[in-house]
């Protein structure tokens, strides 16, 4: 079995022209990769839930508009800019929350427009247009490195909190298949295997979605690292028999305070190792800390359809027809239940998130 | 829509040759009544788990066995006797944990045996058949009346703690379907329903057997109560929004220092409720106090299949193959987070659980 940190969950080809995607929508049933290159398969890529995860969509926007516009047959410089504004118009519109999303393609945007200015006295339009197709290929690029290097620096942090065989728990799915490498979360998880220190880890299946079993457990397994799968109700269980040693934690986004929107669930588990005095981190690039949101009171949650409670998954219904479902796609856990934040600048205590500031 | 609580999850024929019983194993897609006249129909019916539920089981036992014995037809006193013996000891171990199966079966055995010396001075060993018979029917007709009873008397302690409107959380299936009337945990909800006190409950539907989606939202939704279900990890975020008022939890054993053992996941709910200041109530027949045993640390849990978390309800696996996977089916919650206990003698502290004693 092929280690999962030998591919990615989204590349592009050399040549640029195609973005290739594992699509975890069918895991782990089915390893499949697609190989996209227009909008059109991207966009739905991106809402079927094939690319999921913060950063991997702010890298699969920015790879696809490359791919998309390095596959434009143009000789025009308008052409070429109200094809990438069209492009980049419907990414954006295709996930709603992600903020990776929005801020990658508008680093695409500002890549096309400096390249524009600094284009300017070029001759050719056709030299032009190469030249801005290889600026946007490079820019992709240089946001999954950076993705990739953070990931690193949130690993290399996170491992001063670990020890020698200590027992992990984990939620959710914020790991290589959420990212470019060790994702954030699973990256002190991967460090410390890489250095021998054989971690154990608890992953919880994450109701309803199941990233927990079908993700985590997965691409853990992949990578030979030691990984049992709980229910989300079995953490009490585990942390009264002493076998967890430190949460790691992923989120959607950090308010000034510190408060966490994360996977619905989140929330109950902070609160589980508060109560057994277990360490507990939230592990985050500082870009998802959004110092213009006061508090968690500010985030807005919304529903997920029932559907995903009653039937997603089941061969048959596990519920009664017609059941009401109470189904959020976060919760919010506060940051007085948090022990810190691993980040890539270190880790910090909630009360001084500030100091990341800028 | 027939209101559940108008048929029975285990009822025995007018004339004592049949146990009808309700399929739990199908439900909620299908309402399939079996019609059970042989101890291996019985025997299967409670390992296959279409009967369950400690009280139910109990029931399930005695009935049971009072109809193979109106169907063994002999005029032979000690051939009576002969099957007798082998049809308890065979309903015996169908099932390992639940105390009131051995409970009821050895009530069934006194109920035999003082009746055969009762009727020592009788002529005709075929009129002793026929008298035991009558006997043996009535007992098991008691066992089942007076657990009806002991679910009215906690539904009647329980309804002491709740408002008209009040949010009520609970866990796994305590109700209806588990017993033979109102249920435990589910008892006083149908009697605040009864009584126009409009409770709105929140189900959790129980990783990984489901029995809250399963059992307890469908039993409640049949009565025409207010119930939404949720994930086990949406507890901390309904209690932090204010949903919830007051915690009812089942159990399955409950220790001499107030420790339970419960289906797995009930120590989680328990610290959560405690967390946000929500009283957390367990409720049980003072029958499952186990005064022989000091505490939960002494009550030995087994672990379940893996297959019940990776597979059992999936349409195809929702998890890797091979997967290291960790199941236990009880877990234990510490009576010093627990509220108190509503039992059919009324509402006691943890540590006054002794005043029960006898």
């Amino acid at each position: 079995m092929k280690n999962i940190l030998e591919y990615d969950a989204v590349e592009m080809s050399e040549n640029g022209r195609d973005l290739i995607v594992l699509d975890q929508s069918v895991l782990p049933a089915q390893q499949k990769f697609l190989h996209l290159t227009t909008a059109e398969q991207m966009f739905y890529a991106m809402t079927l839930l094939k690319v999921r995860g913060a950063p991997l969509l702010g890298i699969t926007a920015a790879m696809g508009l490359a791919v998309c516009m390095n596959r434009f047959k143009t000789k025009s410089v308008p052409a070429f800019e109200k094809e990438f504004l069209r492009v980049k118009h419907y990414l954006y519109i295709s996930r709603k929350t992600p903020i990776n999303l929005t801020w990658a393609l508008d680093r695409m945007e500002r890549c096309f427009y400096s390249g524009l200015e600094e284009l300017a006295g070029t001759d050719s339009e056709e030299d032009m247009v190469r030249e801005l197709k290889l600026r946007l290929t490079a820019e992709a690029r240089s946001i999954k490195q950076e993705d990739t290097r953070m990931c690193l620096d949130i690993a290399e942090a996170g491992l001063a909190v670990l020890r020698a065989g200590a027992g992990i728990l984990t939620y959710g799915n914020a790991g290589h298949l959420a990212s470019s490498h060790y994702g954030t979360a699973l990256g002190p998880i991967y460090h410390a295997q890489h250095k021998g220190y054989m971690p154990r880890v608890y992953a919880c299946e994450t109701r309803p979605g199941m990233e927990g079993a079908r993700l985590t457990a997965f691409e853990l397994m992949k990578a030979g690292v030691d990984v049992t799968l709980v229910c989300d109700n079995m953490v009490a269980d585990l942390m009264s028999r002493g076998k967890v040693n430190v949460v790691f934690l992923g989120c959607d986004r950090v308010a000034a305070n510190g408060d966490v929107a994360a996977e619905v669930g989140t929330c109950s588990i902070a609160i589980i190792a508060r109560h057994y005095d277990i360490p507990c981190y939230c592990l985050t690039p500082t870009s998802s800390i959004d110092f213009e949101t006061a508090s968690g009171r500010e985030i807005e949650i919304e529903q997920n359809p029932a559907f995903e409670v009653t039937e997603r998954f089941f061969d048959k219904p596990v519920s009664p027809k017609g059941v009401k479902v109470y189904n959020p796609t976060f919760d919010i856990t506060p940051a007085s239940i948090l022990t810190g934040f691993i980040t890539e600048k270190g880790i910090v205590k909630p009360s001084k998130l500030a100091t990341l500031k800028g």
